[in-house]
């Protein structure tokens, strides 16, 4: 039964799953859906189903329903190319440079959203899906300046100027976590305990802290750290026993990682230059970890629930379709 | 058939396999033997029939047979636990910390050779297989001093001063390596490649030199410079096309790596201090490697084999205990 004031399809696709919410025309949810047809597992001719099978009952029986789509579908290898658009690059600019792709059920008229790229010489940086996200901050204030930050897999930092990407890196973060936790020798030592295990303990929160501010310092100690988590667990250096020992050295290695994306960022010094809050958007854990690390480091930061931020973004360019039809 | 020479046999038992020698009195290779039977394999009771399996038919028909055994087996989790010696200590000092771990085989005189460790607050750190490749360092020379690099999965770097280790560090570079060329993202853009891949290309070569010169000056970019590794395969940035691309990108990750170990070891400037050559030990080619990385930073370096030094550090221990036959 769709919804009478249904009125338009948002999508989030990445590489490993897509998540598409019905639509009013104020960009309200009227309903959610999703599945594990992720780019990675998709040829360009399978989009289309896949769409269906997630959407199918979304849409008119009469008439045309927009699908506005951001994220990894518009990659190269995805359903069709939405060619990076380069930084510096307002964030309204991101409907006007949206793709077609081919379909065949008339009911459906497809967009998709182009990712960002920047081309400094010696800082190359991608970003798809992460540019709607950060489009849904200028939703609500069309001249946003300041810090970002998407944590996750892969974190985005991003500067905003008056509504502009002016400038964005990428850090391996929670792909470094993940491979050091689960697949290096660390996994002896750290095997025992959730990856995402909260920092509620306070000997795991201090531990978290600690080593944020000792790669910030010294990034360069990064490597020989890591082995240290477990040359400190063989010799049972003054860590705590059975589950929690895993627990603490886990955090250990969240704030080694993390704390080396902030030597990364360079922010500003801030006892020198007053720096607003660090925007957060993502996961709720994952951006209050983040939020701690900045305040132990002398950074305010809020945070934004990362669907609220791409529905946001996917309406603000649904809004700049509506008023300025593609050509088709 | 036994050579009539066979005086003693050495053994440098890992975590993966074993390497094993019949040795004359003089440290002479007659024979090499080995297996798949590391420490990560074994329970204590498989280690006597694991050595036997190689070095049964080195043993006398009557009588004992000296076994002098450096590296994993001297575990914790191995056959008997050899306790770590802290440092700082001389490296004539590891024969005199063996242990004896219980043999069936009448023809089996078995000693194991403890491991370093190192607990500084702050820096804890062990070793297990490197100290006797270091010992061999003092065969030749008594009072030797300097730096030692080890390099590989967890490479290891060591400040002797006559004839003692008084530091070390181990790095998790080759590991770091492994993991992100072959299980995270930037096995897209690497995966064609073999992983030791040469230098030999100038192309490569310059790659790599970059790359280690950026680390060194730029560790805290590290975990934002492997994502653009990524980003500059997507972008097709001034990269070579083919092949040669994901050679190019393999040098730039190795030289990421390394550089960051280089940043880790905070070695003295060389132009404000004199630095002796750094001594690097092991396999051959990875050595060239890390020579090329030391030169490209503004240090020397030799290169020794490392099983010539691991079998100098075997000889070493076997002639003191020799001389200072344990009580069993």
């Amino acid at each position: 039964m769709v919804a009478e004031n249904l009125c338009w399809i948002g999508v989030d696709w990445g590489s490993s799953h897509l998540r598409a919410w019905a639509l009013d025309v104020r960009g309200k949810v009227l309903a959610r859906g999703g599945s594990e047809r992720g780019m990675l597992s998709l040829t360009p001719d399978e989009y289309e189903n896949a769409l269906l099978n997630v959407i199918d009952g979304w849409l008119p029986d009469t008439g045309r329903r927009e699908v506005l789509v951001c994220g990894m579908a518009g990659a190269r290898q995805g359903w069709r190319e939405a060619a990076y658009l380069p930084v510096p690059t307002h964030l309204d600019a991101l409907a006007r440079s949206a793709v077609i792709p081919p379909c065949q059920d008339p009911r459906l008229r497809v967009r998709l959203l182009p990712g960002l790229c920047q081309t400094t010489p010696g800082h190359f940086d991608v970003m798809r899906g992460e540019e709607t996200q950060l489009a849904g901050l200028i939703a609500d204030d069309p001249d946003v300046s300041g810090f970002v930050c998407l944590p996750g897999t892969h974190a985005k930092w991003a500067r905003l100027e008056k509504g502009a990407v002016i400038h964005f890196t990428t850090f391996l973060t929670g792909e470094l976590f993940a491979l050091l936790a689960h697949r290096s020798v660390l996994r002896h030592s750290l095997n025992h305990g959730p990856a995402s295990e909260g920092l509620a303990d306070p000997g795991c929160r201090q531990a978290f802290i600690t080593a944020v501010r000792e790669s910030l310092a010294s990034p360069g100690r990064f490597s020989a750290s890591l082995f240290g988590l477990r040359a400190a667990d063989l010799l049972d250096a003054n860590l705590p026993v059975g589950e929690g020992r895993h627990a603490h050295l886990a955090a250990r290695l969240s704030g080694l990682v993390i704390g080396l994306e902030l030597a990364g960022m360079r922010l500003p010094d801030p006892d020198a230059v007053p720096v607003g809050p660090v925007t957060l958007i993502g996961d709720a854990a994952l951006c209050e970890r983040y939020a701690l690390a900045l305040e132990a480091v002398g950074y305010a930061s809020h945070c934004l629930d990362g669907e609220h931020a791409v529905l946001d973004g996917l309406a603000l360019a649904h809004r700049t379709l509506a008023h300025q039809p593609l050509a088709e």
